[in-house]
């Protein structure tokens, strides 16, 4: 099978079984890009993370410069996708801990949750008198013209409209009128216009389409949240304020990186901010086919929804997917004093994105306060209405950066914390996104140590997750086989607690339980990042809470965003200190609050409007400006905390624990 | 050369000297459609009007079936061009009747008129404080972000309009957007935004464009006619109010039929639409790039203009030409009861309708009042000022419609007329546009009969324009040789006088002294012609102006508009009875007020918005439709009406004359 002198090269993929012909020379991560496979690659595909393992099952590759693999891996057959040169026809397997898996996409709340989920829906925006979704379709019978009354077809529609509809100030689209003529003569005068309210309170009306019979029925929304991993999208009857469905799947980019500043490294490459756009556009438009094909049919028509009765849309996302998923440079982003290019967002047509909607829509996408702090937050502070309350409410969405919101209907500030990734799986050895075979739950014999990994699909563990992390530092740190510094204690004599290459480790599971071929473990520099991380998000909240000369005492409302702060035990984040200690009856989970924010956008033009007044209301902090926040972090980077009295309840349990 | 089997054949054109290959069977005035060459066909090529003659000089043409040629024409060689078959090579020449000819374009009022003309310059705008271009640069030097103060680009640019100019609710484009990052740090902070005004009153500023360094001073916009017959442009310095050029083209539409029906009719066939409009925004883009070449360099820099320093274009038209402009079906223009699409058009971006403009340049195409009440009159209404004098005025364009416009400040009435193509020389048997060739002014000696022929270009006379027929007649009236009902005296024996085929007629030129080859003569059908013409005008303002409870008596102030009114003789359009007979000193000529409409609004936004106002102030009549119009229009089918104690002057002139 060598070909070594041959100019391209056949790599066959396992287990998805795709082979690709690449040129010499090429990397096999390239490779499997082209082959349209992902493959984990934190650090952009430059050598350096070592996630990129690869089984080279039949040829051989050539070894780059950089090698970051353990001896073990090595030897065991492993290489990093990303250094290894292909010079000849080879078959390669992607180890499932290399890939992403299937699972772990819901952006749900898990049922022990439920009680306390936020329910937003359309008899609350009923109630408040907001539910009015941005598109509406009216139906109209129109007089005909005659000698005496022979008034322009358009204007015949815009009397109509405000004789019948009282709606005033409607100007008719250009596409509009192009088809008008014929649409109006089709049904005898009998036609559904399609009008787009104005965004602020002094705009015109815009008729957007006309259908020719009564179609008042089939109005429907999209709502989309842009992340960085994962798009998310749910199709929105805009007549019953119903979700009609909901479907997820990998952000495009995902291939060239997993975190903004990747993604931003690419965009600066030639071509890079439009095969960027082109990427997440793609991941929308397959959501939509998705979207579309799961929905139930609406008022029981048996009639199938189609991309074409699809009249608005709302996107919400972080800074940096915003700016490239409308193909704004967002170079700057990711250097000081990180500058990006626009808060604010105009209108769009989803057409001139290539999204595969008609070429009437209007995209909105939700305004961001800063590089850091984006619209998916704003999204979430409109959608869980806490832009609404007169409680003070915290709200807190956790990933690489956690971002921070206090305030009530009167005042707002934010911030967002750099924890890290190692809430997403970065920079903890056996870290991996909630796929399928992460340890998620956790928890441990007291007498014998022995654990209980519970995984994503119950499957043998190949990884620990972000809840299962918290879970798992917590469960030690209470059963006192870490101390207040992470350090496993010295005096523990166990065959699950070794030395290893990063301090001292626990062996939650042993190869032969693994579902990888390896031990998984966590060790003290594991721990430590967790620590760090921790500490970050809680000395941002305190910090935040202080500038505005209050404590965390006067917090009456946590509102936990994202997948993690869906899945967190609240248990364990007071136990390491990750959250303040609160009533329980104080949290509120509003899974994907972006999503959330972006369908209230689309049951509510109130909201729309609104969401101006509240950025420019919205007040930012950078914490590396503020001079308390570096002690603040310090004083956290303990489990809980450096102050216990802080913890009172928690301390309370341990000492009563301990003294047994 | 005779190669009747070949499925193609050459066809050259004389004097263009231009060959084309076309396929077997087609007709010779498609041949010259595909050659660029025009050929007049007033009735669209359906083969009735028999104006597309050409000469056959090598090989032979199939006769087709219609044939309205004189039998002398025919054996002189004569064809026509639409229902010619070409089965084998020939040579064509195109007389010069049938061309266009390249002289009589000009929009401008002659020398004579020039006293009267109506000057609604700059200095009036800027007395009145209206002077305000609706798209302004202004120049910006911003602070540079630091760690402190790390806003976005875009925000930057607001609070800088915000505080150096004291511009609020700005939105920025999303061009604008995607290229504000690299444009800022070109020339360290310093750059020139674009801002378009709103248009309304509550709108926001829309910031469309962005560049490095101060180009505050090159700010141009573009004033855009669509006439049925010519399109003409100016180029305006917008921060001067300066014309920089001025040129004008044959609507490319013109091979399809001279007069808006034929246009319609074809833009009803299959992609007829799209031609129709492709072929107007070719003629546009040739204007443009006339406007540039010919330009004089603003400030004295030196540096040309290029287009895409063009940041406003304002389009007028009839109903019809701003359908097909847009791309908007006008079948039922021309169908009882005579309904337009629509009489308001959307802003649109110049670019999507491929009109060679910055992709941020939006087209503003005046309002309609009704299928026969265009934007080129609204245009004039604005640009003459009548919106805003308090004296009762009449604006009147004459031309195959004439349109008439009464009222002041407070109020407005129009209606069209059909005055049948007579003044621009349909339906008279030598009657012509005034191009190259036609008779534009006259005089006849008392004694003699014998004419003065004065023609456009001093050329041997090839036909009558309008300006030149209304003189013929009114001269061929005072003097005695026709009587009130347009009849030529029969007891005249002069060798210029003669009976013809369509009754008497006066021979202008002997074929020995015409430019065509043939007598140029004019008849009884000729004067009929135009005295209904000239009859249904007079009604038509008469009616107007009575159905509002004044008499013409009440008149202050008459604009005349379009390239017949700025022509007209006034001693002879009160002789025949065209117009009124008013004080000379109570006229204002406009010359092309559709292009002064769409010039003013280039120079002052308060017009733009005004605009929308005064169409719905303006009340539209149907003329057909008011009883006592029928009765108006038959009183004035005389010279010069029925009831002469309307023509004092003119009565009391006649006596004395017919007393001698």
């Amino acid at each position: 099978m060598t070909n070594a002198h041959s100019c391209t090269h056949s790599v066959t993929f396992l287990p998805a079984g795709r082979t690709v012909s690449v040129a010499d020379g090429e990397t096999v991560l390239k490779a499997a890009r082209t082959a349209g496979l992902h493959i984990n690659a934190s650090c952009g595909g430059s050598g350096v993370c070592g996630k990129c393992r690869i089984l080279v099952e039949q040829g051989k590759v050539k070894a780059g410069l950089i090698d970051k693999l353990l001896p073990a891996d090595r030897e065991a057959g492993f290489r990093q996708a990303c250094s290894s040169i292909i010079n000849e026809n080879i078959t390669v397997r992607i180890p499932v801990s290399s890939a992403l898996g299937t699972g772990g996409l819901s952006g749900d709340v898990p049922e022990r949750h439920r009680a306390r989920m936020h329910q937003y829906d359309i008899e609350e925006l009923r109630q408040a008198d907001i539910f009015m979704p941005p598109v509406e379709k009216l139906f109209l019978e129109l007089p005909r013209p005659t000698a005496n009354e022979n008034m322009a077809d358009a204007g015949r529609i815009i009397l109509a409209l405000n004789n019948q509809y009282d709606k005033k100030g409607v100007t008719i689209s250009l596409p509009v009128l192009r088809k008008i003529r014929q649409t109006i003569r089709e049904d005898d005068f009998r036609v559904t216009v399609t009008l787009a309210r104005p965004v602020g309170s002094h705009g015109k009306n815009l008729l957007v389409n006309i259908q020719s019979g009564n179609w008042t029925k089939r109005n429907f929304g999209l709502a989309v949240d842009i992340g960085t991993t994962t798009v998310w999208g749910q199709l929105v009857d805009l007549t019953t304020g119903k979700i009609l469905a909901e479907a997820g799947d990998y952000n495009g980019q995902l291939s060239y990186g997993e975190d903004v500043i990747s993604r931003i490294i690419h965009a600066e490459k030639p071509k890079g901010l439009a095969l960027m756009q082109e990427l997440v556009v793609a991941t929308i438009n397959t959501i939509i086919t998705r979207l579309l094909t799961n929905a139930e049919s609406p008022n029981g028509s048996g009639k199938q929804i189609t991309d074409d009765e699809i009249s608005s849309i709302t996107i919400a996302g972080n800074t940096t997917m915003s700016h490239l998923f409308l193909g704004i440079e967002p170079h700057n982003i990711r250097r000081s004093p990180y500058v990006p290019v626009t808060t604010l967002f105009p209108p769009i047509r989803a057409r001139d994105l290539n999204i595969n909607l008609p070429d009437y829509t209007v995209a909105l996408v939700y305004p961001a306060i800063s590089s850091y702090v984006g619209g998916d937050i704003v999204a979430g502070v409109m959608g869980s209405g806490m832009y609404r309350t007169n409680l003070l409410t915290l709200y807190i969405d956790i990933g690489t950066n956690a971002e921070i919101v206090i305030g009530n209907r009167e005042w707002l500030v934010c911030a967002a914390c750099s924890a890290g990734p190692a809430f997403e799986g970065g920079g903890i050895t056996h870290g991996m996104r909630a796929a399928v075979g992460a340890i998620e739950d956790f928890s441990l014999n007291p007498e014998t140590l022995e654990p209980m990994n519970l995984t994503i699909g119950n499957r043998p563990p190949i990884g620990i997750c972000g809840s299962g992390l918290l879970i798992i530092v917590a469960t030690l740190f209470e059963q006192d086989i870490i101390d207040h510094g992470g350090k496993f204690k010295r005096n523990l004599n166990h065959p699950r607690i070794r030395a290893g290459r990063s301090g001292f480790e626990f062996i939650l599971a042993f190869k032969q339980d693994a579902g990888g071929g390896q031990d998984i473990v966590i060790n003290e520099v594991d721990i430590e990042n967790f620590i760090r991380a921790k500490a970050a998000i809680f000395a941002g909240v305190k910090t935040l809470v202080e500038e505005v000369g209050l404590t965390l005492d006067n917090i009456e409302q946590i509102v936990l965003a994202g997948a993690f702060g869906s899945f967190i035990d609240l248990d364990s984040a007071m136990t390491v200190g990750l959250l303040p200690e609160v009533d329980p009856q104080k949290i509120i989970y509003v899974g994907n609050g972006s999503l959330l924010g972006a369908r209230m956008s689309e049951l509510s033009n109130h909201i729309r409007k609104d969401v101006v007044e509240v950025v420019h209301r919205m007040t930012s902090f950078e914490l590396s400006e503020v001079g308390s926040f570096k002690d603040q972090f310090i004083a956290s980077l303990f489990l809980p905390h450096t102050d216990q009295r802080l913890f009172p309840k928690l301390s309370a349990r341990l000492a009563v624990a301990r003294d047994r």
